[in-house]
């Protein structure tokens, strides 16, 4: 159930002991084994950047996919208990989303909770999860300048809510601590091309929140955040990550509100005809502010022709690596 | 600074003191004096019912009103501090809103938060906050079938948030602990014909919450729900509630998505423009429905044309009857 973001380092076995709980399995793959699955198709999934981590998502058989980063840990809810944040997620995503009207006490669906007055009755099923997004305690997630003007800023405010975000409306997603249903939205999940060799880093997960909200809010698929909370342990460097950022910060600018005016025709029916669509419309609009997205609308392309070819009914990959606990 | 929603009552003098703490003060009117004071435009509120609370919207000088039910008291947080609920909606009305995108840590604003990786910079600044929607601890406002189904449920669930509502989405609004910019919005906080000779009820704060959010998003502004919580000690009668309700219950099937489809055109520069508008709509839209609402148009209009003549420059209203207390 749980998609891997480990590094494919050689030594990684002969450095690491991972302890799997009962009830999971992993297997691990290395940048040999995506070229080898995915043959000249590989040149779409990034190098040395975390956004390499939806080749998991490609290459997973399950429902559901939980993704977390390797400095992310288990937090405490205000009570001193230990939050489990996959039994959090996996409520979220099960439970219906609400995001055609704002419920004003959160989650209609939580106990003890319910729609209020005024609440159309005829919208109270709701429409079905496909993302939930937590959150983060201690280490707040920082773009470079905030981090650098707020070094010391830790997050200790436990909110306790879940909330649908509305329809029409874009968040930055997190990749930190994210759960999705990749029956529904899984060929949306991509991470784009960052990290070695790409003008950009830090907006994998940005990217395909983006994507991942319009596609959603054209299919009828809610999205949720708030709980669970993970614990953040570390700061990653400020310098570093402004040296990866500061196109997008710059870019996004643009991205954004090209992503909210973004219309997708009611020919797309599913999940990769609406990101092949938005492949065509990233290549026209935002083709203009740099080269890079030429490339990137390319690789979006490429991403759900490899998605489909593992995807389809016959064709399941074989298990190349085996790792073992 | 308090709108008053005290009913008027010939022996209220007698049989009640209200005890002001300091920094307050008060003017009391019954229905005399609204006929006095508008005259035929008297017509535009309502009789016997708490949407004639309006009306102290549009007597009132001050800059910001507050406006709580009688059966709603100091709530406690967590910690057992007792809530200044005055106080945070005034600190929510003096710090800006971000409807146009979506702060996963809630209000960036707040101490302790700030805009998290991927919020776009040119948004930071946020817009001017029109309206303060405050929550409600022990029973909360549940309509009357929600009622009848789940008599003992009780709110409580403190949820340590504020945040904004996003643009073109809407919500109910609760009349029950609500704070607004009497200069920024005060125009569209009209609480509609409800109770006495009308075919409805209860719906006079949901009326003024979908009116005031289609003409903030016009005029970008921003909206506020979440703390500061009230104590809310009794759940109304849901028999009466229902015989009040249930064309409301019927009609905002209708009414929701004619107010989620509704532009304003761009010369609608003032929040009144934009609610003679609204009035041409409800009219023209909803009509069709049930006659009430041709009424309700007619009212709407009235309702400007008595807010105008009462605020313009030179007409101040007379002091007509001052209580003491």
């Amino acid at each position: 159930m749980a998609g891997s973001s480990i590094k494919p380092t050689p030594l990684l076995k002969d450095e690491l002991d991972i302890v799997i709980p009962d009830g999971f399995d992993y297997e691990l793959y290395n940048r040999n084994d995506i070229n080898r699955i995915l043959g000249p198709k590989a040149s779409c999934i990034s190098f040395k950047d975390s956004a390499c981590r939806c080749f998991g998502y490609m290459v997973s058989k399950k429902k559901y996919i939980y993704t977390i980063d390797d400095d992310c840990f288990v937090a405490k809810d205000p009570s001193g208990k230990e939050i489990n944040a996959l039994e959090q997620h996996i409520k979220n995503l099960l439970s219906p989303s609400t995001p055609l009207f704002f419920n004003t006490l959160y989650d209609p669906y939580r106990e003890g909770a319910d729609f209020v007055r005024g609440y159309p009755f005829s919208l109270r099923e709701g429409v079905p999860t496909a993302v939930s997004h937590g959150l983060w305690l201690n280490i707040p997630d920082y773009d470079a300048p905030t981090q650098l003007v707020k070094p010391l800023e830790r997050n200790t405010r436990y909110v306790d809510a879940v909330l649908t975000i509305p329809k029409g409306t874009l968040f930055p997603m997190c990749g930190m601590n994210l759960a999705f249903n990749r029956e529904l939205i899984g060929p949306a999940m991509y991470f784009g091309l960052m990290g070695d060799g790409q003008p950009v880093g830090r907006y994998d997960d940005m990217w395909a929140g983006w994507c991942m909200k319009v596609i959603c809010d054209h299919m009828g698929w809610g999205v949720k955040t708030g709980l669970p909370y993970i614990w953040h342990s570390k700061a990653s460097n400020p310098f570093v990550n402004l040296k990866k950022e500061y196109n997008g910060i710059f870019w996004q600018e643009e991205i954004i509100p090209f992503f909210q005016s973004s219309v997708l025709p009611k020919e797309c029916t599913t999940v990769q005809k609406c990101y092949i669509e938005l492949a065509k419309q990233v290549k026209e609009k935002l083709g203009k502010i740099d080269p890079y997205f030429i490339k990137l609308a390319d690789a979006m392309v490429t991403w759900i022709e490899a998605w489909d070819e593992l995807n389809s009914s016959e064709g399941k990959p074989a298990k190349l690596l085996n790792g073992t606990a």
